[in-house]
């Protein structure tokens, strides 16, 4: 009873799950491996048009430069090594965050494993800091899950609302352009994908209307169940205006959907006149009607806003009328992994527990996140102004998140001459093997048909950035010129 | 249009994804959420025949009260808060460590992302260690992938396995007893579980005809493609004979299967005569015919042995004769969660390359783990031999890992009393309401039909483990005589 194809590997791209291969995830995808490989070459002496690669792929403050939070790394230095609460250095509300972090820990030890939810008491840090950000609509920590980072409570979720088959087989709505672990994960869970466009001649805005057609033309192959939101936008940069947060709660009720808010950009909101809004208080001031019947999660992370701190992938999600027999199986599907790491934890307790007024590190605290909010808000100002000097590149503002998504028009000759390869890769690679420029074709997010774009990271330090900007100009003039 | 099912909820335990709900993890189960319950309780002054409720239930050393080792600890200060490099206190190669780490992270922030597949000076450190362990047989930095903890590697390995369906599904061979991480995986992946038991009488050894028969009893209604092994196991505590593993890996080579070889518990080795023999040694050993053909993917982590570091969520996995594409299928799969936390990428770089003869850390840190290792041995042996004084307890000794798996006889009366609940699992929420003391039912873990066993830790610091051992004895006496 040999079991056949018993030749050659066991494992083999044919003989692999197929969903893994349709995952895709352009962040880091063949460009970035080409600009590692380009490095690389670089080290070894190898000649080119520069001395440097800029990677403006990803959302990876530190790496470009970005100097950490001293308080959240004092108190996380007293975490690892304990010994230093002896130690004079450290302002004594470093040491309390730290004593009270390690006070919760198996074994006063973040070498122990948490709960699976996460540490009871940054579950309460959390849920305090929500209470004070939506103005006082109450927030039950028993709703906190802490993750690893947001990706990991996002595919969380889409796996509780992947089921049926065929017809009957879950559909999510994630909008286009997309970050695209949303598209990967939905390949991977063999969920359905339903695409909803981003206005990009109103600023990326949504719109209802646009919802509304997705959906209907989606019910067709599969059962809708599932609106995710990006807020604010990624890789778009836009901000949602409560009124249109308003009206998609609305269409999530009416049309019986799951909502996603995908909020990880909460502190980062640049443009005058524009404010975050949480998905959570939007509903809640709608009234009970809504507030005690659509199903949402919401999603935050160390990782971006004024901290940056990716690396330690901390996050939580928060869920709201959740039905307690799911909630109870969310809960005994992450024990399964254990818990997310404590490190990331404790930083999640510092982000929604920073340093308050009286306190001997408030002043320094406050300082280093202003400086690092209105670098990026100038930042942002100043890659839309030069790209929009750009003939042949057009650029929202930028009024939120970390990104510009600007619409580039390429010469016909150059999508002939790309020969299969989508054309704003073409151009991608291009100019990385030209200016050491690393971004992130537009295709990896989804466009519009016959659109073309990058996604480019505001992050580099602004006088590279500028650099980065007046190179991406000149060689986008070559471009066009040399297909024309 | 709208869709069918918009009364109540969108998500319910009816219209949630199968699968997850078939996934079961006993480490965390009821047991341990009555005790968590009991423990607040007993916070707010509710009487019980106990003071504390003692956890054995998990393998979590530092939270049982073993203490880190005081390098690790300081070069992860270090990283987290580099102003102390200029700190006397630190010894030098603790900061050269921390400075080497620090060199690799993308703006020298351990906040950075890191390359998906790990930093590539900590994926050389591990291949240098595994090379020393296994006495010089090559170890390419390119097969090793950072993880977050075991567990995420082990998961992703089974998920780039399972495909087909009905009788072309994938199965996967796992011991039982198992570690549920396996069950649950499988539950979830929805691919087939295919059992093999291990010997009880002849220590928990694993036997060649079992898994044969085991094999062509799974033909019959899967494809199986996938032998997965833990050694030294878990919950059984034996240590593979390197006959037994060379013999084992014959069978892979014969049935053509895929190797998953878990070695988180490699540095726990207790009992004399005992050694590690790692899969990737004994598969090179054999020669070419096997080592250039036998797909084996073989796990740690930063969680067991003598650091227990569990709160860092460290691992990695390294890849045998895995097919190249499969592997760049493999490469962009993780890029997706983008990278493993950096914090424990940083302690998988210290365990794999620890203070060297010479270094002023290396007296200290030998010291550290020597005592540990050995207290572990202690309590293994005491635990068997306390054990085994109980009549109706019959313990195999803890060869290696942190746990004993003993059996337990219930009377038939017993038995019945649990009317419909696990005997076990009965048995276990009792001497949990009795003494407090919290083990895990062997149903947990699979078992021999008719038979009852329970995982207990080895962890508890040695006068509690021997109270704690006492009054188990009691109980299981006591809990005789009542049921018979």
């Amino acid at each position: 009873s040999r079991a056949q194809g018993c030749e050659g590997k066991v494992l083999t791209v044919d003989t692999m799950n197929a969903n893994v291969k349709k995952v895709e995830y352009a962040v880091r995808g063949p460009i970035v491996q080409r600009a590692v490989q380009i490095e690389k070459e670089l080290k070894e002496g190898v000649k080119k048009p520069f001395n440097e690669v800029i990677k403006a792929n990803i959302g990876d403050a530190h790496a470009m430069g970005q100097q950490p939070i001293t308080f959240f790394r004092q108190v996380l230095a007293l975490c690892s090594y304990p010994e230093l609460l002896d130690d004079n250095k450290f302002p004594e509300d470093a040491k309390n965050r730290a004593r009270r972090i390690l006070k919760a820990c198996g074994g006063s030890s973040i070498g122990a494993y948490s709960a699976s939810q996460g540490i009871d008491c940054v579950r309460q840090d959390v849920s305090r800091y929500i209470e004070h950000r939506d103005g006082g609509i109450a927030c039950d920590p028993d709703n906190i899950y802490l993750t690893t980072g947001a990706s990991d409570g996002i595919v969380t979720i889409l796996k509780l609302l992947t089921t049926g088959e065929g017809r009957t087989r879950t559909g999510v709505m994630i909008s286009i352009p997309q970050y695209p672990l949303y598209s990967a994960a939905l390949a991977e869970l063999g969920a359905v994908q339903i695409n909803y466009y981003l206005n990009e001649e109103k600023c990326w805005s949504l719109d209802i209307d646009e919802l509304q057609r997705s959906l209907e033309a989606a019910r067709e192959h599969c059962r809708p169940r599932v609106l995710c939101i990006i807020n604010p936008g990624n890789p778009t940069g836009q901000v949602q205006s409560r009124q249109c947060i308003e009206d998609v709660i609305r269409f999530a009720a009416k049309e019986h959907l799951f909502l996603m808010a995908d909020e990880v950009y909460q502190d980062n909101v640049y443009a005058e006149g524009c404010a975050f809004h949480s998905f959570k208080k939007v509903l809640f001031e709608m009234g009970p009607k809504f507030s005690s019947t659509v199903e949402l999660a919401s999603f935050h992370s160390t990782s971006k806003c004024y901290m940056g701190e990716c690396g330690f992938r901390g996050g939580y999600m928060e869920v709201i009328n959740m039905d307690p027999e799911v909630k109870a199986q969310l809960t005994k599907l992450v024990s399964v992994r254990l818990c997310p790491p404590v490190p990331g934890q404790a930083l999640m307790a510092l982000v929604t527990n920073p340093p308050q007024p009286g306190e001997p590190s408030y002043a320094q605290f406050i300082a280093e996140k202003t400086a690092t909010l209105n670098n990026l808000a100038q930042k942002a100002k100043m890659t839309e102004e030069i790209l929009n000097t750009v003939p042949g590149i057009r650029c929202n503002p930028v009024q939120g998140a970390m990104y510009s998504f600007p619409r580039i028009t390429l010469p016909e000759r150059a999508i002939k001459d790309a020969k299969g390869q989508v054309p704003d890769m073409f151009y991608c690679m291009k100019l990385l093997e030209e200016t050491g420029i690393c971004l992130v074709p537009g295709s990896g997010f989804g466009q519009k048909e016959g659109t073309f774009h990058f996604r480019m990271t505001i992050l580099p330090p602004t006088d590279k950035l500028q650099t980065m900007l007046r190179k991406l100009k000149e060689f986008h003039q070559q471009f066009t010129q040399q297909y024309s």
